[in-house]
């Protein structure tokens, strides 16, 4: 890791949201190390609900959309996966029978081989990630939510689904009717993921969805007491701009889970389930028109360009994010 | 599996050689076949001393050649691995610390992660060759040669080595000094092997390695008693051709082990080490002054062009071999 000492800044992410803003920050602070400000150390809490075995490999996507973000090597069409991809070892396994609708690349099942091994060879979760960020040199502490074994699981008209099933498999379309994780009540937080909450300085919810990635993060039994407990202030950027997701299905969740799919349901969203939990929403300029209400019922609101399209996006969202909330 | 009936043809085979032979049985029986001649159901017993664990995976490399061979996926510049293969999750392996001295393509690697999760599932090794061997159409019945775990280790001046640290990481280098197989004494043949060579009417060594590969299936104790009290006639073909080895390191272990690199070693070896296996020995036209002194000494000799660079010249050599010894 490039960075092990620093201002302590945590980021709360799921996948391709969490992703982009936690290379913001890495970026950030790398642009603050060229005008020799204090460094940063970022540290990223990983929503693992998604996380599946697939062809006897353990697989983490979000985990791995964060990694290779960091570590520059992501897709940048697709959103997940590596870059400059090929696709033989998954061609090969369906001549054998083997079921690949989920989408795992040359290079991304290095990653599930080498996690696997890890793990079997008595490794936890969060030693495997480390070890696996720091080869690839992700400049920032990758940390699972947990080291035990969390399922999201996905109620649709069809029944219980598991989530990569309703997620990849299915394509979003089911309506989602109620969401539970298996193994929840038996998880824990990492000593790691404990120690970077109760020292951050600044605690950031990505833009990723409210639902399955920061909502069963914020599930793991302490997790959410943990962050109520530390001193840190906690910002979070809504993923819903101008009423939809900018990707997923977090629009269609806000609506079918009994909110309204705006920036304004977002914050209601976090304000009625984690009270207390959130100082600061950021929402992007095209929502603007809802801050005056949000403002008038005691709600503290940073405006900001939040839609990631570029590197810099990422940077300019994440600086904005430090230079008003870190403290000084 | 292409043939389930007809005339019972069984193979003792290693990597190389033995994937070659096994092949020109099975262009041999898709000729006769063509020639509306009885077919031919070939078996083929393959060693297992020389498998490994390799990022966690389990990799049967002589399984694997012979399989890709039959299934006319073979890469035919390198011997072994996968014809069209990219290298991709190597690659990125390698960024992640592993050691990748032991080279697995891209698609090769489905093999090996489809393989370990059937094992894990439960099945044995036999169970999950013929699930592999089948999606890929290998128009055999591909048998490990025991479903127990057998590892051979070679003796060398720097002590005793796994089998492929000496054989690929090292690069077959080091004077073998002497074999041994971790494992063999509690490994016992599989029912299939046992029936396949019951019920053969024609048994054919490969030319493959007398010690390493033909030397490791014999030692799996019963295996050997068993095919002395199988009816078919036993052929073994010389993979030593004009003093020396076509391919690997068997004419320098039969040096280094007490014997003579030479067709006539070869079947001093099996003479003396194995007593009554062997009705015929197949030796190639270059060898043919050796011919007189072995049948002299009561050894019965087939004299055939052996070395098979083209798919014809496997076709040719099996097709003789059967027509000589495949009883009417």
């Amino acid at each position: 890791m490039t960075q092990v000492t620093g201002r302590r800044v945590v980021v709360l992410a799921g996948g391709y949201g969490g992703a982009k803003l936690s290379h913001g920050v890495a970026l950030a602070a790398a642009a603050r190390e060229a005008e020799e400000a204090d460094p940063l150390a970022l540290t990223v809490i990983v929503n693992t609900g998604d996380d599946l075995e697939l062809h006897g490999l353990a697989v983490s996507p979000d985990l791995d959309t964060v990694m290779y973000t960091l570590a520059g090597l992501a897709n940048a069409e697709t959103g997940w996966g590596v870059r400059d991809e090929t696709w033989s070892t998954s061609q090969m396994l369906e001549h054998y029978g083997a079921e690949t609708w989920f989408g795992l690349g040359d290079r991304d099942m290095a990653t599930h081989v080498r996690r696997t091994e890890l793990l079997r060879s008595g490794l936890t979760l969060t030693q495997a990630t480390a070890e696996l960020a720091e080869r690839l040199g992700a400049p920032a502490h990758l940390l699972p939510m947990s080291n035990d074994e969390v399922r999201t699981q996905i109620r649709t008209a069809d029944g219980w689904l598991e989530f990569q099933d309703y997620f990849v498999r299915r394509g979003q379309q089911d309506t989602v009717l109620e969401i539970r994780r298996r193994g929840i009540e038996q998880a824990r937080p990492s000593a790691e993921v404990l120690a970077a909450i109760e020292g951050a300085e600044l605690i950031v919810i990505a833009p990723s969805n409210p639902f399955v990635s920061v909502g069963t993060i914020l599930a793991v039994p302490g997790l959410l007491d943990a962050l109520l407990a530390a001193p840190a202030p906690v910002v979070a950027v809504s993923p819903v701009v101008g009423g939809a997701a900018l990707r997923g299905p977090a629009d269609r969740m806000l609506e079918s889970l009994g909110g309204t799919a705006s920036a304004t349901g977002v914050v209601a969203h976090y304000r009625e389930r984690y009270p207390g939990l959130v100082d600061t929403f950021v929402l992007d300029q095209l929502d603007i028109a809802e801050v005056p209400a949000l403002e008038a019922s005691g709600v503290s609101v940073d405006v900001l360009p939040t839609v990631m399209r570029s590197h810099d996006d990422r940077r300019v969202l994440a600086g904005a994010i430090l230079a008003n909330h870190l403290p000084d």
